[in-house]
C-alpha cells in the first residue's frame, strides 16, 4: 500500500515513516527539507499552492495529513495559510487522484473546551478527589465542536471537510484526535498528560489501523490507555480493532 | 442599541435594515456600494482585510453578519477568501471592540447532508407518501456538523469559531442556520421550498429577538413555521421566543 505521509519531518511524521517502513510504502510531502525521514522520496513544496502538491498524489492509495502549525497559540494568518488552506487542498488533490483513504491528524483541541467542565478540569490538573476512573462520562466522537483555539478551529474545519469529502465523494476518511504526543515519548513532564498521553507505539498503531480496517467516516481519540484518561476509545477498538499497548500510570 | 449589518447591500441585510429601522440604529460594512440601504451609513471595506473593516465596529453593540459569498456552489478560494477569513475577522474585530454580541448567517448547508437521507430526500422533491408533517425527527441545533458544499464547510468554521469567542472571550453569539429566503418572498418557486422557506418577516423576527433576548452560544433554524419542515424551531422558541408568522402551506 502506497502512502503519502504530509509533514514528514515532524514528530509524528518522521515516526510514523520509520517505525511502519515495513508495512507501507511511504513516500513524503513537506515544506520544509529534513533529515528525519532520509529514505522516504519526499516532494517539498508549500501546502497552500495546489497546483504544487497536486503531483506527490499521484500514484497513492492512502494519504496521512500531519502538515500543519501544530502549536494551540499558532497565530491566525500561520493557522489559515498552513491548516486552513493546506487541508483543504489535501482533501481536493486526494480527490483528484482516486486516493482511496486520508488519514487527518485533528486534535483534541477540537473539542478542547470540554477541559473547562468538571470532572475535566480538575482530572488536567490532578486533582482526583472523588472520583473514579472509569466511573465518569468520557468525551466521545459525537459530543459538539467546542475549539479552544483558531488552531483548534482549523482542525474542526478539517473534520468538517473531511466528511463533507467522504458524503460527496466517496473519500474514506479517519480523523484522529490526537492527546500528547511528545519527542520524549513518556507522560512524565505534566499532570494533563497522565490523562492526555499517546505513546509512539499506539499512535502508530492507531494509524496503521486507521490506512487498513474498513472504514466510511469516522473520528477517534488519539489517547493510549491511560488510566485517567478522559477521551473515549471504545469507538476506535469497535470500528477499527485499536488496542492501545500503554498507561501513562506506568511513568508516574 | 446600535448594530453593525455586514453584507448590507445583499438580500437579508437590505431587508434588514429596511424593515428593523425603527428597532437599532444599523450601519454597515459591505464590499460594494449600493442603493438598497441608501440611509445606512456604510463602510466600505474588503472583508478579508482585517485592518480595513476594524474601524467599522468602534462603538458597536450588537453585530449581524451576513457577509459572504451565498452560493451554495461558490468556488473554494472565494468561500477562502470571503467567507472564511472575513468570518475571522468580523469576530475578532468584534472582540476588539468590546462588542457584546454577534448574530453570525450560517446556512442550513452546514448540515445540508441530511437530506441525502430519508424522509428528509424525500420531503425535499414533495414525495409525502406515509408521512405526516410533525411525526418524523426533525434536524436540531445538536446534530453532528454534515455539510454539503465548501460553502457549508465555511458555515460550519463560522459557528466552531463563535462558540470558541464565546467560551474564550464571552462573546455572545446566535449563529442562524437559515433557510431559503428569496427576493420573491415566496415559496412558490420549488418544491423543497414548502419545508425550507423562510420569510422576510419571520427573518427579521428571528434577528431582532437574536439581538435583544438573552443569549450565551446558540445554534437556531431560520425556517417559518412550515407544515412540511424539518428543521426545528423549539428551540429558537424556548431560548429567545421565536414565533414564526408565516407557513409555506398557505402559498401552495
Amino acid at each position: 500500500m502506497k502512502v503519502l505521509v504530509t509533514g514528514t519531518s515532524g514528530l509524528i511524521g518522521s515516526m510514523l515513516v520509520n517505525s511502519l517502513s515495513s508495512r507501507f510504502e511511504f513516500s513524503g510531502l513537506d515544506a520544509y527539507r529534513s533529515d528525519r525521514a532520509p529514505d522516504v522520496p519526499t516532494v517539498i513544496a508549500d501546502g497552500s499552492d495546489y497546483e504544487a502538491i497536486a503531483p506527490a498524489f499521484e500514484g497513492v492509495d492512502g494519504v496521512v495529513h500531519l502538515a500543519a502549525n501544530a502549536p494551540v497559540e499558532t497565530p491566525w494568518l500561520d493557522v489559515l495559510k498552513n491548516n486552513i488552506s493546506t487541508t483543504h487542498n489535501v482533501y481536493e488533490a486526494a480527490r483528484q487522484h482516486n486516493v482511496k483513504r486520508v488519514v487527518f491528524a485533528s486534535s483534541n483541541h477540537a473539542v478542547g473546551n470540554f477541559e473547562m467542565d468538571e470532572p475535566y478540569s480538575r482530572i488536567r490538573v490532578g486533582d482526583y478527589e472523588g472520583l473514579a476512573p472509569g466511573e465518569f462520562p468520557v468525551i466521545d466522537n459525537l459530543v459538539p465542536i467546542r475549539p479552544d483555539s483558531d488552531y483548534g478551529v482549523s482542525k474542526a474545519f478539517g473534520e468538517a471537510t473531511g466528511r463533507y469529502y467522504h458524503e460527496h465523494f466517496g473519500l474514506e476518511v479517519a480523523c484522529l484526535r490526537i492527546g500528547t504526543v511528545n519527542p520524549q515519548n513518556s507522560p512524565a513532564g505534566s499532570v494533563r498528560s497522565l490523562a492526555t498521553w499517546l505513546s509512539h507505539r499506539d499512535q502508530a498503531q492507531l494509524v496503521s489501523q486507521c490506512l487498513t480496517q474498513p472504514l466510511g467516516f469516522e473520528i477517534f481519540y488519539g489517547v493510549s490507555d491511560n488510566t485517567w484518561r478522559f477521551w473515549d476509545t471504545d469507538h476506535a477498538k469497535n470500528v477499527i480493532g485499536y488496542a492501545p499497548q500503554d498507561n501513562a500510570e506506568d511513568f508516574r
